[in-house]
């Protein structure tokens, strides 16, 4: 097991590598001789600059593309927080292994290997209105499974998750880490009506009262209010900035749980970017808290990596104009 | 030729199909039963309804899809409106050629096909502050080999363009069309300086004066202020039309390219959707007078249709989903 406490774990969210300026540089200096005027490609060309920078490559690649689809099972469920009822998450498992649910499409087009890690999935978490949803032993151990699920060949990681009642437990982290009211972090998730929206607030409120003593400590918070499919995506993503690997965060849920990586260390997520914006609206506001700017935003709210593997193709388009395009002087095209 | 007449183009745009409202239907109602929460799949399901009805396929395809480049040349540049030499739109058009421009690797990124229609671009247009920019026989001609381009094959036709100097077209088109100042329309194009941003405004400012008697007319403004590349992109949008191709369009200029057909026709570009949202800032505000909502924003503004290819990839994303997922029945997976 990478961490066997949490101050080890802790040390090891302080102390991150700065990614390659040197590449980065390598990538600026080639786009602003490819044919097109300066800037004129946007956020591709940044985009490939925050590649190479992680990468550590001049030119780099995305051979390999994974998304990993985390699954876990919530004790918050019992509250009466989502539309779905608690044994979705592992009949939807059993669908991702058959290749019939949304993420198995999107990761084939975006060519992406997937992977599906379920956790625990017949045991939930604590119901955190009453208890804590992990205790150390156990948010230890799903942090690292989703640690160790990160190959240090990847180019590109997309962390994407199922749960049902993940919305909330994501509310709540998001609560717990930037403050405002419950009400501003809830949303109808797989759509639940008004009645089930005030369950998540209040279910979050009670939370907050419970688990005081852990909301100055980003760790503690991702223990008593998260869940195991949260805290190893957590996991993976400090895995990908310690072995150098390219993050595409999806949803609110998947923002949600690198969050406290966040909360510890303020650019503990630079080499991540916002694959999509939800729907989920406390997307939006946890972005900003972030400083993440969303690559897509086309109203979805699914999760599974769905918004993040529609972006991989993006970065797949900035690539090739990054890798293929003729300089001025190759083409022979005036310059301004 | 397909037009003769600017009266026959006109009544070709008013007599428009109306799409397959069937096959839109029969998208929605599967997209219904496939496995996810309704709707969490947002605009995916929506373009995925779109391509249904103008395909006339309850399964749409994209088995075909084409990126057009038109070029043409500005007599307009003589104004000084542009950052770069005139001569560098046939650079560019050998650049597309050899294979080394953004399109060209964008193209092949997005599994589209790339042609490069050039449109006499040894023979500028006339400089409309100072005359038509096309009579009558030259508008119609550069229409109908836009027209003509398009094949009733394609799954999907993506429209794009090359012509130093055509922002201040696509910016005077968008002024005659619908109001405002002509510093609202104008730009930084591909980098001119607040002088040259001046000349832009003034250039248009005098046009207006100039081509009075035009303004109530549509096409009359397309001939009078536009490009030979624009008037081939209405062309290709009209044919792509009546052929059931659906049609991304690109950046600001392919975008006023064919705002004349809805200036015509208020259902004109409901075959169209808008690929990105370029940069250049009177893009946002045109296409809000269109009613089109972009699918990219990524801070583009290059042109050559780099923005609608690379919104190629999203409706893959879409389709892929649309033909590949499971039902709730199929995968035993419990319902709301």
């Amino acid at each position: 097991m990478p961490f066997n406490s949490l101050d080890e774990l802790r040390i090891a969210c302080l102390d991150l590598p700065a990614g390659d300026a040197a590449a980065a540089a390598a990538v600026a200096a080639r786009q602003n001789n490819l044919t097109k005027p300066q800037g004129s490609l946007g956020r591709l060309e940044t985009l490939t600059g925050w590649l190479g920078r992680w990468q550590g490559r001049a030119m780099p690649r995305l051979d390999r593309v994974k998304v990993i689809v985390f699954a876990g099972s919530h004790g918050v469920t019992a509250q009466g927080v989502s539309a779905f009822p608690a044994e979705v998450t592992a009949q939807m498992v059993a669908n991702f292994a058959h290749g019939g649910a949304a993420i198995n499409q999107l990761a084939k087009s975006a060519g992406a290997e997937l992977e599906i890690v379920a956790l625990e999935v017949e045991r939930p978490t604590g119901d955190f209105t009453q208890t804590v949803a992990m205790d150390g032993a156990d948010f230890l151990a799903a942090v690292s499974t989703g640690y160790d699920a990160v190959d240090k060949d990847l180019d590109l990681l997309c962390l994407g998750e199922m749960g049902i009642g993940n919305t909330t437990t994501a509310a709540a982290i998001a609560h717990a880490l930037f403050g405002g009211e419950p009400g501003d972090w809830v949303g109808r998730g797989t759509g639940v009506d008004d009645a089930g929206l005030n369950r998540k607030a209040d279910a979050i409120a009670r939370a907050m009262a419970l688990h005081k003593a852990a909301l100055g400590d980003p760790l503690a918070i991702a223990a008593a209010l998260g869940g195991r499919e949260l805290a190893a995506m957590f996991g993976a993503a400090l895995a990908a900035r310690r072995l150098g690997v390219p993050v595409l965060l999806d949803g609110f849920v998947s923002t949600a749980a690198v969050a406290p990586l966040f909360a510890l260390n303020a650019s503990g997520l630079d080499h991540a970017v916002a694959g999509h914006c939800s729907a989920e609206a406390a997307h939006r506001r946890l972005l900003g808290e972030l400083k993440l700017v969303p690559l897509l935003d086309l109203g979805m709210r699914l999760g599974e990596g769905s918004g993040a593997c529609l972006a991989v193709n993006v970065l797949r388009g900035a690539l090739a104009c990054h890798a293929g395009m003729a300089t001025f002087a190759e083409a022979a095209v005036s310059e301004k």
